[in-house]
């Protein structure tokens, strides 16, 4: 593991390091945000996915979580959202290949061989970060944004137990029936079905999520279309799941929005990882 | 003026807006938030100055002053750092020409045309803001980073009464005893010497300053050489003018810095702008 930088920030330290990824064969970065005190003992981890076009910086400076995460003692992970590189596969879109990793494991050509954001999340970065830092691996939450929510929903639903709470800002929620996800799904798994494995509305009607789940979504979101927030409405109250969905009138789907609802989501996050 | 997007942020709306310039002769950019409630009258309005290589973007995304100029009603507005485009002067250095106006109006060729930024500042932009949006003129305060705290000082110093208190992070303050100073001082005005009448340690001195001062500057300030925060310390303290100048233990001249303090400065500005 190598340090890019390392910034003291509200009390902590704000720091960007990189390892060799064996999910991805390939060189990783990422952000973490560790609290004052953290020498004290073991501090719970909170997992921020981002979205699309996104790599480990943007929310890390966007979105105002540190703040929030040294009132209550808890630290933040800001993985990349996919491998990247020249050796690594790509495509023209902004929706498609490197910055959009869409957190599964491709089985498909030429993405197969290093778009394996599943396994990187799940085993070596969480292998890496409870290796190297006081963190406890028993008092894990994940949140994240658009993608990046889609990616926190469905990886909490993947591995029970893990996280003791999930949230999202604005998620992608039924992808395999959304042009933000078809598309990715069919290049990466061979066909837009092969996503209902890895889709949030599937998963929650399957009754796969076990951790409490907030959600925040703009009432004026430009993609709201594409997420199909109705849908993982519709499936929640259906399974009656402990869960609170959010329409947060004239937000859009920025940085502006996500940071107005920080506070909430890491305070929900700090209850549960409390108990 | 024409509005270049607006996103609900905080209750408020964050927008960006360009206009043409008299001062600059040029199209200027701005961001500005105005917090929720505006519509019931006249709010008070935060100045924002940033520092070098940056636009009106970067302390917008990045400061995290909305969360808490919401708290106190307060509109906040992001300038520009100098005029931009391709009739405009620039050099390939990143501390002068465009992006490091350094907030005076230059005399020199070839900058004297374009770069106005202290009329700019406190002409067209002040014309501007309260001529189109609710804000109140009697209740304006001032903040900065880096040569953008040069510029909240000097600007407070050099128009007595307009400002009811001023804060910096990170300051450049003696910038005619500095190289962040001295060569741009030389290129816009003609001399270094010159630049002692747009030097807040010089200002002080003079018992220019009539507004209260906050001052935050890291111990571990990458730049600190250049910021020359012991000339304006002794300067207050022999002019016993009503300041606070915090060394903050760790800290160095980032966002992940300005971020931590926010709070503290928009709390003691919303105190001034509350008499």
């Amino acid at each position: 593991m190598k340090t890019l930088s390392e910034n003291k920030c509200f009390g902590g330290v704000q720091g960007v390091y990189s390892h060799a990824s064996k999910a991805t064969g390939t060189d990783m970065t990422f952000g973490l945000f560790l609290p004052e005190g953290v020498e004290d003992g073991p501090v719970p981890l909170l997992w921020y996915l981002s979205g699309l076009t996104c790599t480990h910086e943007n929310a890390m400076v966007k979105a105002g979580a540190q703040a929030h995460a040294a009132l209550y003692g808890m630290a933040v992970v800001f993985p990349d959202t996919s491998p990247r590189g020249d050796g690594v596969a790509d495509d023209e879109a902004y929706d498609l290949g490197q910055g959009a990793g869409f957190y599964v494991d491709a089985t498909e050509a030429p993405w197969a061989p290093h778009f394996r954001m599943e396994s990187y999340i799940l085993n070596d970065l969480t292998d890496l970060l409870f290796s190297e830092f006081p963190l406890d691996a028993e008092r894990q939450a994940i949140t994240g944004h658009s993608m990046g929510g889609h990616g926190a929903i469905t990886l909490a639903a993947k591995s029970p137990g893990r996280f003791r709470s999930v949230s999202a800002f604005a998620p992608i929620c039924n992808p395999s029936a959304s042009d933000w996800g078809r598309k990715q799904f069919a290049a990466y798994l061979g066909s837009p079905e092969a996503g209902t494995a890895h889709d949030a509305t599937c998963l929650v009607r399957k009754g796969a999520l076990d951790a409490p789940l907030l959600i925040d979504t703009g009432t004026d979101d430009q993609f709201g279309d594409l997420l199909k927030t109705e849908a993982l409405a519709e499936a929640l109250a259906a399974r009656r799941a402990e869960a609170t969905v959010r329409l947060q009138k004239g937000y859009d789907h920025s940085y502006f929005f996500v940071s107005t609802f920080m506070a909430d989501h890491i305070a929900f996050h700090a209850e549960a990882l409390a108990r």
